[in-house]
């Protein structure tokens, strides 16, 4: 399919955008007429790249709003584990279409997934239309038989990713290191040198993370890792509230990619990731931003997350020019790009064409002194118009194909595995 | 008018609410069949009290992100008094129509504004429908001639205020004890006392006032104005994000409202309000929720306010009960009716017909296990789908009324004002 974008705000000029497949072909001026099987309108419209949500647990917006305002531990086992447990493929199909269609209608055309039955996440990712990084959880208990299972299964499950389409990246997701074993740590390790595969783990997330770690390896845990030869560029680190300066240096020198979770970190009162030293330390361009899962943010809306990751930066540190709109905006796209090697998270020739269009007659954006200050601190998700991922058009003024099935048949879901 | 709502979700239960004139009169449970000249479907929808913005500047629309991440003296001296220099009536007619325009598109009903221009903010608002205290900005800058003008000026505008509609308020707007002199701030007390007025102030907003009012008074901000006989139950002081234990037993004893605004108080790194203390001494009733005005948060979106509120608590106590949903959403509507003396902050029969309905078939809203965390923690303004205030439908579906022309000059006015 080819699509010609007409008169659309992109880096501050009106330009055309012509689509070929799923690439952006040419950036124009307006005079080289293209013509194209699918026209968009641009006027009042300004084109950014698709946001990338780079950790979460899409399926569990089956439970947003189900609990909250708890103490973290007593959340866990009395509420999101015992639901968890019930859960089939199917519910988690659901889930996770009901989380493309929010991340489609808020602008999000990628998203890095750690959830339980793959499958379930798979095929709904596949139908959505949407990219994604999806890994099972590699939980082992430190139990051998355990671990070996999970093994089989990722194996299996690696297998069998190469049979879905190439908007699907498999990623292996150890759940973090006081859930695995370090003989499957190493496991993962090993097979994801072997086959070029990103590892998605949740890492010093907690206060007690870290001081279970010192307990049990006489150490922190990214200084546990490393001892473990873990850390590398594949490494998608996700948290990481407490560091020590050892650790950030870490980090740095394995070229690890971090993920910053604003939301549900101050959501559930877990702390908050150094990001001016981090930055101070070069490490920038390694940082990306997610939301989380639904039982902790409630919601999977990147624009709310930009805003929350520059608030919470400028009010801690008490410099109201920490993390400006530029840098808020680039965690959202180029630099978790760079994370997930995807050839995206600009407007640019040669890019894949992931491509949202905002509407700039959406009052949160009326007057537009500058457009990703407005987009950082004035929008949300719903002044998106229309999303392009992979060259198709998943949302075209507003209206997402399905999207009431979804809704129906996901909330149905949600009230089946809530019951006692 | 009489307008009945059928079959809509209020308090957990499906019922109809049957407003006549600008008061509900009836909320029933389906079988009593009324007659209304308006009729609205309420399926797929929740019925909540219209928001209240306890503190703006509604016209800053203008300036939505014309300057941001600078230092807060910078910012001031060389982005926003420059211009704010050179407003005329005319620009505030038009900012304070978008900023109405902005609030009924996310479900506020009511705002607390403190600006320049009264008249072009009244005619606004009386106009939109919408409802509001308007105060028009008290500086005198120590100068006796200023302070004179400034009284003749209130006074003047106080008189005219009688030929607004109801629903307009006028309040009298102390810009804050550094930019007012002792014998202006007495003046304002007792002119408020002799009309039972509200008066509506900046209060111990940064450190830097804290530590200019110890200097320059010997004392506090809020002991400051507690030797003045200042403090009663019409003081709607804002920000209070520095208060010694002194200060906050002196709020509680002169009964005053507190406007929390942690959006602003983040962005411009200003400090946070001690909402955990305030409510641990009994204050929790006495305080409201702003946004603050544009140039610092940027938007006017109460839903986000709420949720943002939440999270700075939990994040800065470490305990994730703080501030749950349910004492956010309050901040928000009941809280703010009893200090600003308005009939309305919950659904109920005999209250004003300030009523907000919500789209549950939005993505954000599914699934519905708490409406009040879906509320808080999850929804948008984009939720709001009808917004009635005083008895008026001012939007439905979505579509409020001259929207168009609003965006349009209200655009053209901005980019004029920041021309050099």
């Amino acid at each position: 399919m080819s699509i010609l974008i007409k008169n659309v705000l992109v880096g501050g000029r009106v330009r055309n955008i012509y689509i070929e497949g799923n690439i952006i072909e040419a950036i124009s001026e307006g005079s080289k007429e293209q013509v194209a099987e699918f026209v968009i309108d641009g006027s009042d419209k300004a084109a950014i790249p698709g946001l990338f949500n780079a950790h979460t647990h899409a399926a569990m917006t089956l439970l947003r709003g189900y609990a909250d305002d708890m103490p973290l531990r007593k959340w866990l086992e009395t509420k999101i584990w015992p639901v968890e447990g019930k859960l089939t493929e199917e519910d988690v199909y659901w889930g996770t279409k009901l989380a493309c269609l929010e991340m489609i209608k808020s602008g999000t055309t990628f998203f890095n997934d750690m959830y339980w039955h793959w499958r379930g996440s798979a095929k709904a990712v596949a139908e959505c239309g949407i990219r994604a990084a999806l890994s099972a959880v590699f939980i082992d208990g430190f139990d051998e038989e355990k671990a070996k299972e999970q093994i089989i299964r990722n194996e299996a499950l690696y297998k069998e990713s190469k049979k879905q389409p190439e908007r699907i990246i498999f990623a292996l997701g150890p759940h973090a290191i006081y859930t695995v074993s370090e003989s499957s740590l190493c496991w993962v390790r090993d097979f994801a040198e072997k086959h070029d595969l990103l590892v998605h783990i949740h890492l010093s997330e907690t206060k007690t993370e870290v001081e279970d770690s010192i307990m049990r390896h006489g150490m922190r845990p990214v200084e546990y890792l490393n001892e473990l030869d873990f850390l590398c560029s594949r490494t998608i680190a996700c948290h990481c509230t407490h560091l020590s300066r050892n650790e950030m240096e870490l980090l740095k020198k394995h070229n690890v990619k971090l993920v910053h979770n604003p939301v549900s970190n101050m959501k559930l009162a877990a702390g908050r990731q150094p990001y001016d030293e981090l930055k101070r330390l070069g490490l920038y361009q390694n940082i990306a931003l997610g939301t989380d899962g639904c039982a902790s943010n409630n919601n999977l809306d990147m624009f709310e997350e930009m805003k929350i990751a520059s608030l919470l930066h400028k009010s801690y540190s008490g410099d109201p020019t920490s993390m400006p709109a530029e840098e808020a905006f680039g965690l959202a796209t180029s630099n978790a790009a760079r994370a997930f090697r995807i050839n995206a998270g600009e407007i640019a020739e040669g890019k894949l064409a992931d491509v949202v269009l905002l509407n700039l007659k959406n009052v949160n954006l009326v007057p537009n002194h500058n457009l990703i200050s407005n987009i950082v601190y004035s929008a949300n998700g719903s002044c998106v118009d229309t999303v392009i991922c992979d060259g198709e058009i998943l949302m075209d003024e507003r209206k997402v194909k399905g999207e009431e099935e979804i809704k129906e048949k996901a909330q149905e879901v949600a009230y089946e595995i809530v019951k006692q």
